[in-house]
């Protein structure tokens, strides 16, 4: 199935907390149910984000009692509110939200109209989100050779989309194109997606995958065992890459061993009237670090830092995977997306 | 209470494995106890690992019924043979057996005077390594300058050794100096010694200390949050230091940004006539990687990497804290440890 589907009124996904050890489907049913599992990160991932907002606002639309256009409006710019406040720091988030609220903005007609544009301007999104995966996909593996090992970060798989993936999504069309390659997974703490997320999707598809922990990467880089490093994005802004947590780390390693760094991310991760010192990095709780499924692993009343994400200079990057091809991070300074900007 | 104490024919240790949680002391009766507690990281740290291992053989003579002194050279023999094969890389396991075996060797007398011997050699070793950790914490301490941040990684604190630690042992004496300092302890997966472990001494003693995962060392780097590392060491050979996972990332992130990281450990972590290639990296168990307290975090059968040691070349390294003084890297081509070389 996909990551998220739409079915009469429910927005339905998996429980991305609970992988790969239990498969629990979620039903969502208002927005607020959204809100919560992107907050709880049962919802993650840049891309899937995004249109999970989205579909947060057709649940509003379809449920809404009201028959007059004008309060359904409002009705979405209080979901959307809502919606915002879930994380800052994937931009994803913020261009779904405004794309559908321009599309309920420019629909013509009554509530009844306005309700179904806003809902298929989500399935819309959601089958563009695959689309866009899957040129992404072609064009990314024309970076990946016979024998590859590509090192990836957190998840940026179908789980982190609506389905097929960014930077898994690269590694998915290169097996598919016969390449024998073979995957380094890091963990990635503290929730572990690249353990529970990515390792269980490159098993699924029989692609060779080992496990690293984080702390393993210089470590696999000096002995030689990594060619290629692919990873997503939540943000990409002029000077910087914004990414899960442990990406600068493994971008510095990549260049003092000579290893090409590449960033996967649809157009609709560009934010490229900022530059990093604007962009909020999402400090989250604390017990992340210091538990671990409710057991404590630290000692009681720890200081801890955990920021989601951090940043990575353009310096750092060999290149940016788009559905428009493979552009070079000085393309960011320059690149105008007229197509996307309306949104 | 020290790390480890000898009491009457009993070797008393703290369970690592369970703390900060709970304190469970070990009573080790025989070596074949000392072994397994090796081998399960219920007893850790490079020079910690040297001393049990000659307490091990104290424990043999102890309790040997042998009236016969060639007989209970057999016995040690076969013990030692026994405390070798629990780990490969940390040298000062190595270099403990050999002073204890040759401490035997050397003593003339029957059965009776060889166990003194030996007992008594091993309490001595316990007693040196708390002397050499406070003569390691005042040079080390000359280079922490008020107002420093420090980070470390994994545990080389007073549970790596029977008292007082290495890098932790620079902080301590710092700290005791009125050097009003902060501490950023990486967690060090996958066994987590510096969220279990170091965060728990340094609190201990109202050390302010911080604690990340092992991924976020880029960012707090970046973020000039950090102006000093100090680590320990398993092995220091003539090209390199051999220390924890997580090190040589570190290093190299170090080096990124200009930040001095040094390591401290004592000489009999020395093992110069060796070159790193040559060095035994133990590969642990997956399970460390894959599970967490006997609960599964990783798809079934997937393919683990668990070097439990890194190798950062000396080229990373601003200095060596040793007992005897800071040594530059450089120092390790020629340097002569004669007074240590009959061990």
């Amino acid at each position: 199935m996909r990551t998220l589907e739409w079915k009469d009124g429910v927005a339905i996904t998996i429980d991305q907390t609970k992988l790969p050890t239990r498969t629990i489907l979620l039903n969502m049913k208002g927005c607020g149910d959204v809100a919560s599992a992107i907050k709880e990160m049962k919802i993650r991932g840049a891309p899937l984000i995004g249109v999970a907002a989205a579909f947060g606002l057709a649940l509003t639309a379809y449920h809404s009692k009201t028959l007059r256009r004008e309060q359904l409006m409002k009705e979405l710019e209080t979901s959307a509110q809502i919606l915002r406040k879930t994380r800052p720091t994937a931009v994803n988030l913020f261009w779904a939200i405004n794309r559908v609220l321009t599309k309920a903005k420019e629909t013509t007609g009554d509530k009844k109209e306005v309700t179904e544009a806003v809902i298929n301007e989500a399935k819309r999104m959601a089958n563009e989100d695959i689309e866009v995966n899957h040129k992404m996909g072609e064009h990314g593996s024309s970076l990946v050779e016979n024998g590859d090992v590509i090192l990836t970060h957190c998840n940026a798989g179908g789980l982190a989309t609506v389905g097929y993936g960014t930077a898994l999504g690269v590694i998915f069309a290169s097996w598919e194109q016969g390449k024998k390659i073979r995957v380094i997974a890091t963990e990635t703490r503290p929730q572990l997606q690249g353990a529970r997320l990515t390792a269980y999707e490159l098993k699924r598809e029989n692609i060779p995958v080992t496990l690293i922990t984080d702390n393993m990467v210089g470590f696999v880089m000096a002995k030689k065992q990594v060619n290629l490093v692919i990873v997503g994005a939540d943000r990409i802004v002029k000077d910087a890459v914004i990414n899960k947590i442990g990406t600068y780390s493994i971008a510095v390693l990549a260049k003092a061993h000579d290893i090409p760094f590449y960033v996967a991310a649809p157009i609709s991760t560009m934010d490229l009237s900022h530059t990093s010192s604007e962009v909020i990095i999402e400090e989250r709780e604390p017990k992340e670090v210091t538990h671990f499924r409710s057991r404590r692993i630290a000692p009681k009343n720890i200081e801890v830092m955990n920021p989601a994400f951090d940043i990575t200079p353009t310096k750092y990057i060999s290149g940016i995977i788009t559905e428009i091809g493979v552009l070079s991070p000085e393309d960011l300074n320059h690149i105008k997306f007229e197509r996307y900007k309306h949104y």
